[in-house]
């Protein structure tokens, strides 16, 4: 069998990436080789800033420029109200809002017995320790209204039971079963300021 | 408004690729970064190997490492048939089948009057210029038997009649409005075997 070209190569690299199979992979080569030189530089460039410029914040999680990020380090933020939430994609969804002036706390995933993912693959530790300390007064649990998003609310209060801050979690506005990364703006805004003790 | 970090403009060129929206890239785009090293680096790689080595073969149009390609240079495939297809796509489907061992000659596309796509936009000029020497005896036109596809093989048969060459297309063995990349080998094979006179 000869030896795999560049346009083979780059149909598996992309054909395994999630949402994508040989097929598709093979249009979108054939799509960006169509482009001459018009699409691949700027691809490729942005994905090499991805790979050499994001850092994980080791506060917070998120992916940033800087570690701490600009969120964590910035002082006119309130140390006191902690938003936990699954990922920077929900992270960012929240910020669109400019409805919350608190940090955050990114757990990594949610927990999804039916995928496999347990708590041990779940971002915990650092929040313990962080709620060990005096500031943080609420926990805000951030999290998509999913069954994923309820098992780990529920699993994340009752671990977080031992500690002297109020746990707070996002009003029942979002409709049933919706992820925040799809939900506008003014929505997620409304479930932000109606949050309800858990 | 603030400058776009690398993780924005990384979502924008993805976001603007077929087949992706503003939340299919950022999905991938996040789903890259939480794999750190594994990913980013071969996706990078594999695209930057696309962009310097892929060539267009300026015999038949193909893309390739070397120009003219090693199809058109190789002196073992036989001259006297020349089989047009409207892409790299549906040229690797046909030599996946090994049952063809003519040229080809890819016109970049299929006419298309509801994407606005004309004779204009097809490679054409050079396979009036090869016909017009003596060395090719049979044209196929190895087209989908899609709606685009039969207007272009109509459009250049008729296009094709002043010249004393053999215009067949494949055998009506392929499922109706079928693309011929989604085909099986052997169907394909089959197709190419039983191929009649346009």
């Amino acid at each position: 069998m000869r030896e795999k070209g560049p346009i083979e190569r780059a149909i598996s690299a992309i054909g395994t990436l999630p949402g994508f199979g040989d097929k598709s992979a093979s249009r979108l080569v054939y799509w960006l080789l169509a482009q001459g030189n018009d699409r691949l530089p700027d691809l490729i460039s942005a994905l090499q800033e991805l790979a050499s410029k994001i850092k994980v914040c080791a506060v917070c999680g998120n992916f940033s420029l800087t570690d701490p990020c600009e969120i964590c380090s910035d002082p006119d933020r309130d140390d006191s109200v902690l938003m936990v939430v699954s990922d920077g994609k929900d992270l960012q969804a929240i910020e669109k809002t400019r409805s919350f002036k608190g940090k955050y706390y990114l757990l990594g995933g949610l927990l999804s017995p039916r995928h496999g993912i347990g708590p041990e693959r779940l971002r915990i530790e650092p929040l313990l320790e962080r709620l060990a300390g005096e500031q943080v007064k609420e926990v805000i649990l951030a999290l998509s209204s999913s069954q994923e998003g309820e098992v780990t609310a529920q699993w994340l209060a009752s671990k977080l039971a031992q500690f002297k801050v109020k746990i707070t979690r996002l009003a029942r506005g979002l409709p049933v079963a919706a992820n925040i990364e799809y939900l506008d703006a003014e929505s997620l805004k409304l479930a932000i300021e109606g949050r309800k003790e858990f």
